[in-house]
């Protein structure tokens, strides 16, 4: 969906280059002006950048002023409400349309903008990515795929969904591997993604019956949607390199992430621990300053910063609600190169012509759906 | 269950401090010299170790031979037959009867040992343990318990179950609760565990119909069974200081498991990588020698190696199948400590008081169970 309306302030880049982002500048821990930090430091980096701003007016152009990168390269846009991390779901979409979190979804449904990304409540802002910007045809349940640093050479993989439902069939999860794979091959550039399913062991006679049903199907679709499908993996895998997406339910992703952070975060602080026990050690940590720096960027979670939102209408970036500018400018730099791979409407492709291959209507559309999907790249 | 027919071999140590623990000393990726090494580590460190050595009679001999400190301290019992790490549970079910595996477990059922240790294949060992130790009266379903580096003072935080079961209700999960507070006081010296149960969220209105269900369960049955119940635990408090004991179900568990040590060893790697980038780095490692091993120890899968089997009439202790001699070492210290603490009566008093409390049997009888429990230490 390229931007029909687009903003009127004037840009230095073309128009037909520029690429439209939709940031929610409010409802980070950092607050605005972290957000606002972000944008800039993305602005300096990539020139086609132009940013709609959504948020509180007047603190928004205090912080926009100060910033000169920002200058001729944003719009903001008005939106005094604010949805806290507290904001139960439910409550936000019934009231939440003066919030900068609703109307930074508003700017991508009309189109202004390609993706939006915002560092606010996950709940609130997948029940109102639903709702607003709608699935795409053929999705039942959309996943929030996350990168997780790995052995593989592209650094990271994909995995989906951390999003926390509780609750995901053989389908879903089929359409998981889909939607993984296509976001493996535009958002990390990987032409033939490997796809893993997540399991308690490689065997197949375990797991769930869903699972099991899920390993058959994602099988069978593996050829068409140009994806190799290794089987069974298990929690070892996820930062291992035996395949680039692994593909799971939202609880269970959800617990693996976490899971995967809290263990990272209580090695980072035994190492600053360790370092400090003697005089010595002290030493060697200065010494040491450049490999350290090297081996916490390398595990940085705030350079895998962005879950994104799959299977709508439009692409959702979702940054950490404690990042700070660094962690920003990462989910905008994520932005920037899904919209400019076209990523959303090759997903839709690829989602179309596999429910025309599930719904068997015969082989001569099947066909036809597949290979616009193909053209597509998705 | 103290040992009722004690093995012959003289002792240095008065029968009564003795504590016998039965190990089975092939089916290890290692090998038995492993075993037998991590034997004679335990046997220096701790005078009142005696052990039942299942396997290979010829090998043991000459392997028990050549350490001093094994000798006159264990009893080597032939069982030509071994559990390889590709056999089927079902396989070994029938057809082995002849493997050490089965021989260990048998001096358990006996009562000649009160401990038994394998390093051999998990879904084997869960087989045959509970063909032939049976469940206590009143468990559903067995719990594999693991050991978990931790930010608490105690170093570790207790999770179960790990043992890849895909199928727990809310019943199963409040027994985990129960045995897992068992666990950690007997095994870890807690007087008053702090119990959580795994979820997607903190909130109460989040997460699976059997979370909710076990949610209050065991919120009912934490006082009695002298307990905190903190309530419901993300995957980041795992390695976290909230609470002692997180229950979740196998699935889960092991997910969250193998992330933890597949994390944990990505990171390992990306530190050696980094600290051999340049030679200042190289030089700093050497500086930091001390630092980087006092973080290895604390972060070394083999000192927590010992995932423990709750819920059978006696204790089995299941080492990592590729442990060492320090790994098999840690899991028999991790043996003769539930042995020495009577841990699986205090266990089978627990489940009991819990089972009539839940039976609704009159308020006489569940007190009686109660205190009985409370005695016991449970």
């Amino acid at each position: 969906m390229s931007p029909t309306q687009t903003p009127t302030p004037a840009s230095e880049t073309p128009q037909a280059q520029r690429v439209v982002i939709s940031v929610d500048a409010m409802g980070s821990d950092k607050g605005p002006a972290a957000i606002v930090a972000g944008c800039s430091r993305a602005a300096k980096a990539d020139a086609s950048i132009f940013f709609l701003l959504h948020g509180q007016q007047r603190a928004l152009e205090t912080l926009v002023a100060a910033k000169k990168h920002l200058q001729g390269r944003c719009q903001i846009i008005d939106a005094p409400g604010v949805v806290s991390m507290e904001d139960k779901p439910a409550q936000v979409m019934r009231t939440g349309k003066q919030t900068s979190m609703w109307s930074a979804l508003e700017s991508v449904r009309k189109g202004e903008a390609t993706v939006c990304v915002s560092c606010g409540n996950t709940g609130a802002l997948m029940a109102l990515s639903v709702i607003r910007l709608r699935k795409i045809p053929g999705v039942y349940r959309p996943a929030i795929a996350v990168l997780w640093p790995s052995r593989n050479p592209q650094g990271f993989n994909v995995m989906l969904d951390a999003g926390a439902d509780i609750r995901a069939d053989e389908r879903d999860l089929l359409q998981y591997a889909l939607m993984g794979a296509s976001y493996a091959r535009n958002g990390l550039d990987i032409a033939r993604p490997r796809v893993g399913l997540l399991n308690v062991g490689t065997e197949e006679f375990k797991g769930r019956a869903e699972i099991q049903a899920a390993n058959d199907l994602i099988a069978e679709n593996a050829a068409t949607a140009r994806f190799d499908y290794v089987g069974f993996v298990e929690g070892s895998d996820l930062p291992g390199k035996r395949c680039d997406v692994i593909v799971t339910d939202g609880f269970t992703g959800n617990i693996a992430l976490k899971t995967g952070e809290g263990t990272a975060s209580l090695i980072r602080d035994f190492l600053r621990e360790a370092f400090n026990y003697t005089p010595l050690s002290r030493l060697a940590a200065l010494l040491a300053y450049t490999s350290l720096k090297r081996l916490s960027a390398r595990i940085d979670p705030r350079r895998v910063n962005g879950g994104v939102f799959l299977g709508l209408n439009g692409t959702v970036v979702k940054s950490h609600g404690s990042a700070d500018a660094t962690g920003v400018s990462a989910a905008i730099k994520l932005a920037v190169q899904l919209a400019q791979s076209g990523f959303n409407q090759k997903l839709a492709a690829r989602i179309s012509a596999a429910t025309m291959l599930a719904s068997d209507t015969g082989e001569t559309e099947t066909e036809q759906g597949d290979s616009a999907a193909q053209e597509a790249g998705a």
